[in-house]
C-alpha cells in the first residue's frame, strides 16, 4: 500500500535512531547487576507504544523481571493479533572481542552492530513501527496486542504466571513473533519450528580444597578430568547423543519433509568459509539443515576449574564447572530430558568426585501448522514485499514460551523472522541489516491486512 | 648449642613479625601488574640479608624479576654452603576461598596464614635468621651465600643464564635449599628427590567466532566438547598416560627401593578424610605414596570455554583452552616430554578444530645421593633438633633449578625442608606453622656446623 511507503519513507532515519537508542540500554536479564537497566528499558518500550498509537500500555511486575504489555483496541469484534518479543539481550561477554560497544551501536556497511539489535530489539521493534505506520496512515483494521517481556534470554521463568494469570488481557486469534531469521531477502524464509531447550549446570568436586599439582597429583582425581571424561562421553563416535532415552520421544521426521527440507538453498563450502572450519561436524546419517532443524543436540556452553588466568600455576583444583543445553525436538518433554540429563551425568561420575548438576532453565518445542491462517498471511506478506513466497523452514533456535502461549491462550503462533543466521546473535559484534529491519517494518501491515482478511 | 638456643629464645617474636612483614609484599610474579612489588620485595630481601649479617648484597637485574644475591664469606679456604630460595609466590586465587587476605597474614592457632608462608619466603627466612644467629654469636665457622630469586613460580626462565654467568660468585661446596616439605616434626624426613616439570598451554578453536547453538548447535564442532574429548584420552582405564612415549626413560624404582618408601608412615584413611574424598586414584599398580614420588603424571591445572559468568547463555564458543602439566620422574627430560605432549595433542586433534599448544615452562627431575656429606650433615642436623634421624622420602614437587645448578656448579643439592604436605601450597589458606619456623632456624645452625666438619 503506498500510503504505508510513504509514511515509512518519510520517517525511517527517525524509526533507525529510535531503535540505535534503545539498544544503548544495556539490559542484560542475566546479570543482576542491571536490574536498573531492565527497568529503564521497560519504561522506554511502555514510552514507545504508547508514542506508536497503542491507547494502553501497562509495566506489569513480576518475580523477575517487569513484563510490558500494551494494546490498541479498535473494535472487539475484529481480530486480534498478539505480538510477542522481549527487550532482555544475552550477555556480551567476551568483550575483547567486539569491534564497537556492545552497547555503543554503530551502522557500519548498513549493519547495525550492539547486542540485542537483532535478538531481539530491532525485530520486536519493527512492530511498534507497524503500528504507528498503520494508525498514522488510518489503516489498522484489527486489534493489536504486545507483550514484551524481559527474561526471554534466561528462560521466562516468570512468563508462564503471567500469562495463565492474564488470559482475559492476552485473549487473541494469532501470536506474531519475530524473533527468527530467514533465509535471505532474496530467498525469504518462515520459520514453521522452533526447538525446545534443557539448559543445566555441572559442579564437579574432587578434593575439599585447591591442591599443589605437585604434592597430590597423581593421586587424587582431578575434577577437570574427570568433568572431560564425562563431557567426553556424552557423544559417540557417530556424535549420537549418549544418555539413555534422550531419543526415545523424538518425533521422527517423514522422507517427505526431509526431502522438501533438501531443497532449501545450503552452500557446504560457503557455510564452511563463513565459520572458518575445515571440515563440519555432526549427527552421522543427518545433513547439517537437519542437524539444526530436525534433530535435538547437546552442546557444551561453558567449561571453567582451576587457575585460567595469566601464566602457570601448578594447582589440582577442587572444582570444576561447565554449562550444558541440550536443543529438543517434538515430542521430546523438556522436563523429562533435563531429568535424563542430570541423572545421567550424576551416574556416570565415578566414586573419586561428587557431582552436583542443576537446571538453568528450559523450554518445549514448538511447531507452526502451515495451513493455518496466521501462517498464510505471513507468507503471503512476505511475498508482497519480497516478490517470492517463502520457502518453510524449521530453526535451530528455541522460543521456550511459545508451547505454553498455544497452551494457556488456545492460539496458533506464526514466526515472521527478518534476521540472519549470520546475525552473530548471542556472539560478539551481533549485527541487524538496516535493510532487514525496514523490509520488516514494510512487511508486518501486510500481515495484519491479510491476517484480518482471511479471517 | 645453648648460645644459638638463648639467641633464637629472646629474639623469636621479632623473627616471626619480620616474616609476616615480608608476607604482606604480594610478590606475584606470574602477573605483569605485580612488577613493583616484585621489586619492593627484592628490596626486602636485600635489607634483611644486610641486617642478618652478610657483608655484600646485589640485587642482579634479570629479563624477568630481579635475583637478590648476598654472601658473609668468612675465609675463602673454609666451605662454602649456597642457600638457594624464592620470594615470588603463586598467584592466590580463587580468592573467595580464603579465611583471610592472602597478603594480610594472620597467626591462628600456631600457624602462619599467607600466600609464600611456607613457599618460599617462610622457609628461605629460616635461613636469613640462622645466619643472624651465627654470626650474633659468633659461632660461623663457613661461607655462606644467598641465591633469593623472584621466578621460581614461573619456572625460573632467566636463572639458568644469570648461573652460567655468575659461576664463580655461586662456587660453592653444596647447595641447600628449604622449599619441600618433610612429613612432620614427630616424623621428620628428608626429600631426596623432586620431580621434574613439563607445563603446557593448549588452545583449541573450532569455529572463527562464538555462535548461536541453536543455529548452530549439532553443526559445528564445539570446541569444549573436542579439547573434553582430547583431555579425556591422555589417561587409560588405569590411569595410565596415553602419550606414546611418555613412560619410556622413566627409571624404575628398585624393589628395594619400593620397600623402603612402604615403610614411611602413610594412614589412607587420614588422608582421604583430610581431603574430604570417598576414593582415592592413580595410576594402577602403584601405591599413593609411589604415585606421587617415583612415577610421572599428568594434570589439568585449569579449563575454561565459553560463558563461565552467572546464569545461562546459549553459546557454542569459538575457543577452550587449558592448562596441563605432567610431573617427571628420572630420567625423563623436560624438552623431550614437552615436545611428546605437544605434538601428541595436535596429532588426536580432529580435523574440525585447530590446535595450539605450547610451553609455559619446564624443568628437569632431580635426585640427591645420600651418601653426600650434604645429606648426611642435614639428616644429623635433623636428629640434633628432632631427635630422630629423618626418614629419605621422594617429593612430588618440582624445583625445576635443580638439575641446572648441578651442571653448571658441579654440586650435590640438598633439601632441608619444614614445610607439611598440609600446608595448601599453591592453594587457598596456605599456612606454615610458627613451630616449624622456629624448628626451622633451630636446625639450620647445626647444617653449618656438621656440614664444615665433615668437609
Amino acid at each position: 500500500m503506498q500510503a504505508w511507503k510513504d509514511y515509512q519513507e518519510k520517517n525511517k532515519d527517525r524509526f533507525l535512531e529510535e531503535l540505535l537508542e534503545l539498544l544503548r540500554i544495556p539490559s542484560i536479564s542475566a546479570k543482576s547487576e542491571h536490574k536498573a537497566d531492565m527497568l529503564k528499558c521497560a519504561e522506554a518500550v511502555k514510552d514507545r507504544l504508547l508514542k506508536a498509537g497503542a491507547d494502553k500500555v501497562e509495566i506489569f511486575e513480576t518475580e523477575g523481571h517487569p513484563v510490558v504489555y500494551g494494546e490498541k483496541i479498535i473494535d472487539s469484534a475484529k481480530p486480534t493479533v498478539l505480538v510477542y518479543g522481549h527487550y532482555d539481550v544475552q550477555p556480551a561477554e567476551p568483550l575483547d572481542l567486539w569491534k564497537s560497544g556492545p552497547f555503543e551501536p554503530v551502522i557500519i556497511d548498513g549493519k547495525i552492530f550492539a547486542r540485542g539489535s537483532c535478538d531481539d530489539k530491532g525485530q520486536f521493534y519493527m512492530h511498534v513501527k507497524a503500528l504507528e505506520i498503520l494508525t498514522q496512515t488510518g489503516t489498522l483494521n484489527n486489534n493489536v496486542k504486545f507483550i514484551i517481556e524481559g527474561e526471554e534470554e534466561v528462560g521466562s521463568p516468570n512468563l508462564a504466571k503471567f500469562v495463565s494469570t492474564h488470559k482475559e488481557l492476552l485473549k487473541s486469534d494469532v501470536i506474531l513473533i519475530s524473533d527468527t531469521a530467514l533465509i535471505s531477502l532474496d530467498t525469504p524464509s518462515l520459520d514453521i519450528g522452533v526447538r525446545g531447550l534443557s539448559y543445566i549446570e555441572v559442579e564437579v568436586t574432587g578434593p575439599n580444597r585447591d591442591l599443589h599439582s605437585g604434592v597430590y597429583g597423581g593421586a587424587v582425581a582431578n575434577p577437570i578430568t574427570i568433568l572431560a571424561k564425562m563431557i567426553a562421553s556424552l557423544h559417540d563416535e557417530n556424535n549420537h547423543i549418549t544418555i539413555p532415552g534422550f531419543y526415545d520421544d523424538v518425533a521422527v521426521a517423514t522422507d517427505e519433509e526431509r526431502k522438501l527440507m533438501a531443497q532449501a538453498p545450503f552452500d557446504e563450502e560457503e557455510y564452511k568459509k563463513d565459520l572458518g572450519v575445515k571440515e563440519l561436524w555432526g549427527e552421522k546419517g543427518f545433513s547439517t539443515n537437519e542437524r539444526t532443524g530436525i534433530r535435538p543436540t547437546l552442546e557444551l556452553n561453558g567449561i571453567w576449574g582451576g587457575y585460567t588466568g595469566e601464566g602457570a600455576k601448578t594447582v589440582l583444583p577442587s572444582k570444576a564447572f561447565a554449562k550444558i543445553s541440550a536443543r529438543l525436538v517434538p515430542d521430546q518433554g523438556s522436563d523429562k530430558i533435563t531429568s535424563l540429563l542430570i541423572s545421567h551425568l550424576e551416574k556416570i561420575a565415578p566414586p573419586n568426585v561428587t557431582v552436583k548438576a542443576s537446571l538453568h532453565h528450559g523450554g518445549e518445542a514448538y511447531m507452526t501448522p502451515i495451513d493455518s491462517i496466521g501462517y498464510k498471511a505471513a507468507s503471503k506478506a512476505m511475498e508482497a514485499t519480497l516478490g517470492k513466497a517463502p520457502i518453510p523452514v524449521r530453526g535451530g533456535g528455541s522460543i521456550p514460551i511459545c508451547a505454553l502461549f498455544e497452551k494457556e491462550l488456545g492460539v496458533k503462533i506464526v514466526f515472521l523472522g527478518f534476521g540472519l543466521d549470520s546475525d552473530n546473535l548471542h556472539s560478539p559484534n551481533e549485527k541487524f541489516n538496516v535493510e532487514n529491519f525496514y523490509k520488516g517494518i514494510e512487511t508486518i501491515p501486510y500481515f495484519h491486512q491479510y491476517f484480518t482478511e482471511m479471517s
